[in-house]
């Protein structure tokens, strides 16, 4: 049973799509303090929380602040309070209520689980304005099923977007894309897409591209298409101030961008330096961004990622030129233990200023809203100016879509990768409990990137990482430019490598079906174990996921092992890969399993009364058939799995 | 069998006591290339590299570059090389050798340990001048015992430092002290210590106390003795520039700072503002500077705490008036994607730059050399001073000291605590990891910084921390002015607080013994599982660590969990502790086991034929008697115990 509370006089948001009345009584179990513009919940003991989709540490969210505002910040470690998304949903459970809350506002919002006091949620409101929704289900999935209904259908990408991509900060010329297929090929390990970082473009301009390095583009994407690889770019929210350029010209004449208080266009600096921001929230401003897709569309593109939305913004120059008069003060000052961190911190915090949030307007539904009070909309509504044009400009085609900035709603039009995360081990395990938490507020095409995107990688992390990589719906390998270069084929381990992405084209009939049933039927696609099983073991499980309804996976995330325990809460078939056509099977009893996990092998259970179909794997996506199958049963018959297609 | 070996013309480091001959041949099993400057060795699959002290990522070091150049780095992240000390022994470790490799060298050098070729562990140096001695020896303990013997006895600190001491940057007065040890006292939690961070200087200039804040310092520092607490004061590495400065004007006067080419006392910059760095390698410096820390002695104080001696360099005079004669370029330019990254970079860089390790000199055993070329010695020096003082100036008596920056040689002198960590899980995990390594290089007085220094602790991680804490010789809580109060009883759980300090108090005959054990007869107090077991599980178990002869511990580090999997190299009598006088026994069979660890509880195996002797614990180590205890025993006699007073 779903309700909806009102707090205040909430901005709207457009996250949820149903139309629902506000209950006229107040918010049950939550204890609301007007004063201090807050709500707070009792926890039980052994209340667990779920949810809140990209945030650091575990899949139980109890004992930290998680913070909704949108934050470019590429250090995700276990401190940190907000990544790039707000996604505010999440589900209080115990053996004795499962209690789904939806806190829908687009400004800051701060969720303290069980910091300050362990048995206390408290929500703390910049503004004391929200929808509330309260879902009270018997079961975690039922929960998140009602409320994935109200807020409406996850974006769906075409069939190819589940091959394996590469991506690096970096690649600059056709030539090199050129390479890197080429040497894909080479290792005869599967590839769908290359993706173009910011150097494809002139000057980092939005919606062009450089002729120098790419000297003819269409010729090219067809070239590459004609290969089987979709060449996916990036586009970025800042439109470079330049006279001729377009996209600026148009931008300024129409004022589509973000206005300061005085009604001059705000000037913020990126990439290219000096930009304006669209006003992605202003309709006719988000309609004419989204037919600039149309450029690349045209040019043979039919993938994009939107970056650097939320908004991410290296200065404006109105604070930057105060940073500098402030310098000067420094100068001929002794810096001591107090002036000389004020002085770094001075210089350090130019990027992504919160007072600069403050220093912006919208226009949004008629009204002039300043920036922070709907910060969180921002890359929702950038990527909504895509999937509208999309949907406008080619209804039959489905468009390869993902974000980083994100709020629940965008849901709908695009996926999203988990930001600049690091070569780290530990970021691999944060990758693995994202992404139940994402696919609870209805982000299902999303991953992270594979290897991590700074710091140097090593062989066995990339290994271990694509092993767990195979299995989400986003699977690429991204990293920095001033880092060790990370494709597959640079590594001694080529053989593995291809083992492994030809396991990931294998398992393309299940992982595609299983996607397609989680975004047709509101479910997820990972789930916890806790999701399923209700035993105490189950409960506190936080490093093997349901994936679909046939199986299990346990991904390795330490260096230098062989192996890893693995709980099993019931009796399943385990079915050790090598490769699509080489692996261990064994049944294994309900209960604690140390289990063999070398670094060419990955761990699959198959749950009782299911089936895992294979496909034989192909180079492409398009060489996947979903004939012909073989499939891997425990106490099932091949022909109960029902495949989409 | 040890054998020493010479590259170039080292300089000395006084790390080794042991004269020793040069062996003539060249190395054995390493590839020596004079124009790369590096050593190279191959590893075999299952070979283990175990060592290098402090540093980030496992026990086991393999898949990582580690460079020997001590830093002040307060972000113990994955992906670092460097923190504050340079400890470079390691051992190669497989069924078919144990090869310990000591390279002794005062400069930087770095191990790519299989980072780089998976199967190669290459050492690269900046100058092709070290020591190397190579240890072979059946045992891995036999090959630490062996090292260790060439370098000395371990520091032994006085008994009440294995007491629980509470620390925060941010006391600032004596009746805020009085608060902590009150409120300690009235929780009923024991504690023998409370720590003086920098505040209680006055100006932060070393050897001073505030009148201010301490009015009667002597005074308050025999009142505290007469409870029972000990204070103990940071003494930092830079004498602040200020007339009228005992320390700096004797230090001007007898040229004991360390100087530039030009030969000007080098002017940098820490917490008072501009300062001068004795010269710790001259050795009239190191006496001079040594004496001073009779100012303290002779008001009551027996134990410091050496900071700050990498040295950290907030910035030298010289290379600010660089930055900021560059700042001005950057104004009036168009920051963009590559001037905008070189500006901030510009700012956030003056802090520990290494070229301010290039600007000054030290004079050492009559050369002038440049300071970059002995880093590493700097710290170890700083405490060798007190250490050489206190054999002087009480030679009847131990003094408490450890040190933040460290390299081998100065375990003769102090202990060190690990720096700067964060209130992370993943720290607490790296405290147990980096326990056995500090042990292997004779830091046997040694731990980290319960709770984290930086950053919000929360209870459970601040509780799961002590259990672990409860082991290590240095047992302090301590954390920075800006995070979150972190005395235990800040907290809701104070008895259960209350309940761990005093088993750390009840196994204090225990641990007494068993570091006087390790430090006598150059053993380790903390071992990985595979110093003593050699099946396969045993060889890659990274969370649980031999305690002493009898015991194996296994910390719970993860939040929200209230078990963990712990294996059993054989069979074990299992002591879950809810207090020193509260537990249950179990005999478990060697293999795997999920066993519940709650939040108020701490899991302790004793090993077959050994014994675990608990005293009554009190609210000072002064009333812990090593008569009257309590034996755990597991099929052996208490009698076979052998206690070290």
């Amino acid at each position: 049973m779903i309700k909806k509370y009102r707090i205040g006089n909430p901005i709207p948001t457009d996250s949820v799509i149903e139309e629902m009345e506000i209950t006229a009584e107040s918010i049950p179990y939550f204890i609301r303090d007007d004063d201090a513009k807050s709500l707070n919940i009792h926890m039980l003991k052994n209340d667990k929380v779920y949810g809140l989709g990209e945030t650091v540490r575990g899949i139980n969210k109890r004992g930290h602040i998680y913070t909704g505002f949108n934050t470019d910040d590429g250090l995700h470690t276990e401190d940190k309070r907000s990544l790039y998304a707000s996604q505010n949903f999440f589900i209080i459970s115990s053996d004795v209520r499962k209690l789904g809350v939806y806190v829908d506002t687009p400004g800051r919002v701060t969720f303290d689980i069980g910091f300050s006091k362990k048995d206390e949620l408290l929500i703390v409101f910049e503004d004391f304005d929200a929808d509330i929704y309260l879902i009270e289900g018997d079961t975690l999935t039922g929960v998140v099923k009602e409320f994935r209904h109200i807020i409406g259908r996850s974006y769906i990408p075409p069939r190819w977007a589940f091959g394996y991509g590469q991506s690096r900060w970096g690649y600059r010329t056709a030539d090199e894309i050129r390479e890197v297929a080429d040497e894909y090929d080479k290792a005869g390990i599967p590839l769908d897409m290359i993706y173009l970082d910011i150097d494809y473009m002139e000057d980092f301009k939005d919606f062009t591209v450089s002729d120098e390095k790419f000297p003819n583009f269409k010729e090219f994407v067809n070239e590459m298409k004609d290969r089987g690889i979709h060449l996916v770019p990036i586009i970025d929210a800042g439109i470079k101030i330049e006279e001729g350029y377009d996209v600026y010209e148009e931008g300024v004449e129409n004022g589509y961008f973000c206005k300061k208080e005085n009604g001059d266009d705000l000037v913020a600096a990126v990439w290219p330096g000096r930009v304006h921001f669209p006003d992605f929230l202003n309709d006719e401003a988000r309609e004419w961004f989204g037919d600039k897709y149309k450029v690349l569309l045209d040019l043979g593109i039919d993938g994009f990622w939107n970056d650097m939305n939320e908004p991410a913004i290296f200065y404006t120059e109105d604070h930057l030129k105060e940073v500098f008069d402030r310098i000067d003060d420094y100068k001929d000052m002794e810096l001591n233990i107090y002036s000389y961190f004020d002085f770094k911190e001075l210089v350090a915090s130019i990027g992504n200023n919160e007072s600069d949030y403050r220093r912006f307007y919208h226009e949004y539904k008629g009204q002039k809203i300043r920036h922070d009070k709907v910060h969180n909309l921002y890359g929702f509504n950038m990527t909504r100016a895509a999937g509208e044009a999309f949907e406008r400009l080619c209804p039959d085609r489905r468009i390869l879509m993902f974000s980083r900035s994100s709020y629940i709603g965008m849901h709908r039009y695009g996926g999203v990768w988990c930001g600049d995360n690091m070569s780290w081990w530990s970021h691999l395990l944060l990758n693995v409990r994202q992404m139940p938490a994402l696919n609870m507020c209805g982000f299902l095409y999303s991953g992270a990137d594979i290897g991590g995107f700074a710091a140097d990688v090593t062989e066995d992390l990339l290994l271990r990482w694509t092993a767990f990589g195979i299995f989400t719906p986003l699977f690429r390998n991204h990293s920095a430019f001033n880092t060790r270069r990370q494709e597959m084929y640079q590594f001694e381990s080529k053989d593995v490598f291809k083992n492994l992405v030809e396991l990931r084209y294998a398992l393309l009939p299940y992982i595609y079906s299983e996607f397609m049933k989680a975004a047709l039927e509101y479910d997820m696609l990972f789930k916890p174990l806790a999701f399923e099983y209700d035993d105490d073991r189950s409960l506190e499980i936080e490093d093997q996921l349901l994936y679909g309804e046939s199986i299990m996976i346990a991904p390795v995330y330490e260096q230098n092992v062989t192996g890893r325990h693995v709980y099993l809460p019931e009796k399943m078939k385990m079915i050790r890969f090598r490769a699509y056509d080489d692996y261990d099977e064994e049944i294994l009893e309900k209960g604690d399993h140390y289990l063999r996990a070398d670094l060419n092998e990955v761990l699959v259970f198959i749950r009782k009364g299911h089936v895992l179909p294979l496909a034989k794997p192909g180079m492409r996506t398009t060489n996947v058939c979903s004939e012909d199958l073989i499939y891997l049963c425990f106490e099932a018959e091949p022909g109960s799995y029902n495949i989409r297609r």
